[in-house]
């Protein structure tokens, strides 16, 4: 064939072939991304919350799209969110009750999906003050101890008495064992819903965490904001909440990332209901606090790389690890230089051991190096050291790391203690495809 | 059709379009950029710069490789550098002999494609100096004034012997009309050589300025690295050649991006032969010295946008203008956050006039910047003003601007004075197909 035919040919193939894709589409909705896990995960019970979701059609049909978790009296939150300049109204509330004095009443957590409230100018303020008071009647709490999140269309007044409407509804609806409805209630573009829990035992006491989460991986705007709601019946002051979220958030959801772009919504909410019962856990010296910390460690880390796995577009889910970097810090910011780099992102998707890819990465970081003491390894298979490629590497054994579902960038920078770890997915045609022709 | 059925033909399309595009490729190279000028301009004669390209077969065959730029005593020059920590030899080798004192002798700038000798370790090294000595003996003049630059595949060792044989043919074919076959010598995966000029009249001297670049947009490497040589006829002393060309360089090279990945091999180099006669330009309060810095502007803007127009698998042409921020600075990073965002790329692609993406990046840049204050304009289309949708504006005239190949997206954030342009391309799955199948 002649190379005139050939693109003639070619050209027939695309418009039929997206044809097919809009039929695909059309009849199955988003694929369920093939990292996904096997199911929802059984979720311990959590003493002292409950959770409900309804359909109240802020924009999709036929499905749940608002949820309400109520937490008994004494409930402390803590809450990590969004520090974008163009944040969203959900996110200006919630910064507000982190602010304020919390008191020994009952909290509520209002979630709804299709639309973020987000640049919506005084109607958003609008509609979050009454989402709030109308919550707080029918749940019988504070409307300051109403916390709220929104996800899905920016720039859209949201219709709040769509959810008003439900309210009474859902507060009727509360089950402790409900999380994976509300779960799925907050899915946007997600292709599966995401939860994780453990139980463990303090100080003698049947301890719970659980969580559940959204984000399709871009931790951006337009229905892939990340939100995420944690757990757990132990009891634990508030400000000791705040600080654990701190370093919980840096090692589980912040450092997941699909592409580099942010949230105006990213909100992630912990609350300690003390349902387990016990003196408060007040300080980090209590030897409770380290083994509370370090399960919802497990579980933030699970939710996290879940985001990952349903990252937009995704075939490949990806850890990057950095060793030896002058600082945790530095480590962390070499490996997003890595993680969010579309050379390398797209080197994945075509399954090519490119390690010339990780160098740029790893140099354009900004963070101290030098390539003369650069280890990098794909899985096990030692890539390069010391400034050049391996002696002993080939290159059928990186590609045959790169052919798995999993794969493991790990890169050594030899001058330090540092290490950090940060999930990604690779960046492919279903990328482009899912947000060339999202709003279209 | 079922869904199934629709799948398993779409699986077969796929499969013959993968092979006829390959057949396609391989037939034609890199299709020309739909961005690309008509053809390369006629460039000015710059006095006392000649040029020649030759074969090497360092990597590609059947083309030039390599290119000789011989510059006459008294030439000046200037250079701007990757400042990546795993920067190429060639890079380091500019910024020694950029430190260095310079002689009055002649200057010379070879430059190969096809490997960019980085990351090769001590061979790397060797190879520069070989080729540094060699150059010194056939073109006369010494080894500390031999510019180099490479740019091409990582991690393998340059075959500098190959360049060595061809050192006496192209000092032989040094002319000054050749500067369009050195353009054409140092392409890699662009798919147009881009080369600008004018000619002024400086204190009644006619002065010609010059240059040519290459850079496929995503200004990273693996054939991808962005170098530009830019000449003039002026005589400029060194000092101030210098510090014209950080200015020049923050408002055309590095107000380039296509996805943000940096090269290990990024080299501008900007030389004042003299040719033209004069006293040199000593100071930036000679009148002469910001009639030529305006004409290396254009000239430098102009290059600076071919490389976006010939970003990989780019359809679209994009100018990003921030206005009102507190600062130049600030504005050239929200700027860059927008030019950089995969979200607001695709969107281009996908020729959607997703505002609420520009709105993400805004807020996502860390730059001052108030929701309640921020206008958006598509082309000229008001799309948001005040924390909100413009009340006159139609979805259907947002997406009129983002049919066309040109898409200005401008954005004032009401704070200050400060202002910035970036030029950019969108993000399509040719990018994805060029650089997840680039190796393989």
């Amino acid at each position: 064939m002649d190379v005139e035919a050939a693109r003639a040919r070619l050209a027939a193939l695309k418009v039929e072939a997206r044809a097919l894709e809009r039929e695909i589409k059309a009849a199955a909705g988003h694929a369920r991304s093939p990292l996904a896990p096997a199911s929802f995960p059984e979720l311990p019970t959590v003493k002292g919350a409950r959770f409900a979701a309804a359909a109240a059609g802020v924009r999709y049909r036929g499905r749940d799209d608002v949820m309400l978790v109520l937490l008994e009296p004494g409930t402390t939150m803590a809450a990590a969110l969004a520090t974008s300049a163009t944040r969203a109204e959900p996110v200006r509330w919630c910064e507000r009750l982190r602010g304020l004095p919390q008191s020994e009443g009952a909290q509520a957590i209002l979630v709804n999906a299709g639309n973020a409230n987000a640049f919506t100018g005084d109607a958003g303020v609008e509609s979050v003050a009454a989402l709030a008071e109308a919550t707080a009647r029918a749940a019988r709490v504070s409307s300051e101890a109403v916390w709220m999140a929104s996800t899905g269309v920016i720039g859209e007044p949201l219709p709040h008495r769509r959810i008003e409407a439900v309210l009474d509804g859902l507060v009727a609806g509360l089950a402790e064992d409900r999380a994976d409805d509300a779960a799925r209630a907050i899915m946007t573009t997600d292709t599966f819903p995401k939860g994780a829990g453990e139980r463990l035992t303090l100080d003698g006491r049947d301890v719970a965490v659980a969580g559940f989460c959204k984000g399709s991986g871009m931790i951006a705007p337009d229905m892939a904001t990340m939100l995420a709601f944690v757990f757990t019946d132990a009891p634990v002051e508030r400000d000791l909440l705040q600080t654990m979220l701190g370093r919980l958030c840096d090692r589980s959801f912040n450092a997941v990332t699909v592409d580099g772009d942010a949230s105006t919504s990213d909100t992630l909410l912990l609350a300690a209901t003390g349902g387990a019962g016990g003196e408060p856990i007040r300080e980090a010296g209590d030897p409770r606090a380290g083994a509370l910390e370090a399960a919802l460690s497990r579980v933030m880390g699970d939710l996290a790389r879940q985001v990952a796995r349903d990252g937009e577009g995704a075939s490949k889910f990806v850890t990057v690890r950095v060793t030896g970097a002058v600082s945790e810090g530095s480590a962390r910011r070499v490996a997003k230089a890595i993680a969010e780099s579309p050379l390398v992102k797209t080197a994945v998707a075509g399954e090519d051991p490119n390690w010339g890819r990780v160098v740029m990465a790893v140099g354009k970081a900004g963070e101290p190096a030098e390539r003369d003491r650069l280890t990098i390894r794909f899985g096990d298979v030692l890539v390069a050291e010391r400034g050049w490629v391996a002696p002993g590497y080939r290159e059928a054994d990186g590609a045959a790391v790169m052919k798995a579902d999993e794969i493991g960038i790990t890169v050594d920078l030899g001058l330090g203690e540092g290490e950090a770890t940060v999930w990604t997915c690779d960046l492919t045609h279903g990328y482009v495809d899912i947000n060339a022709d999202y709003r279209s």
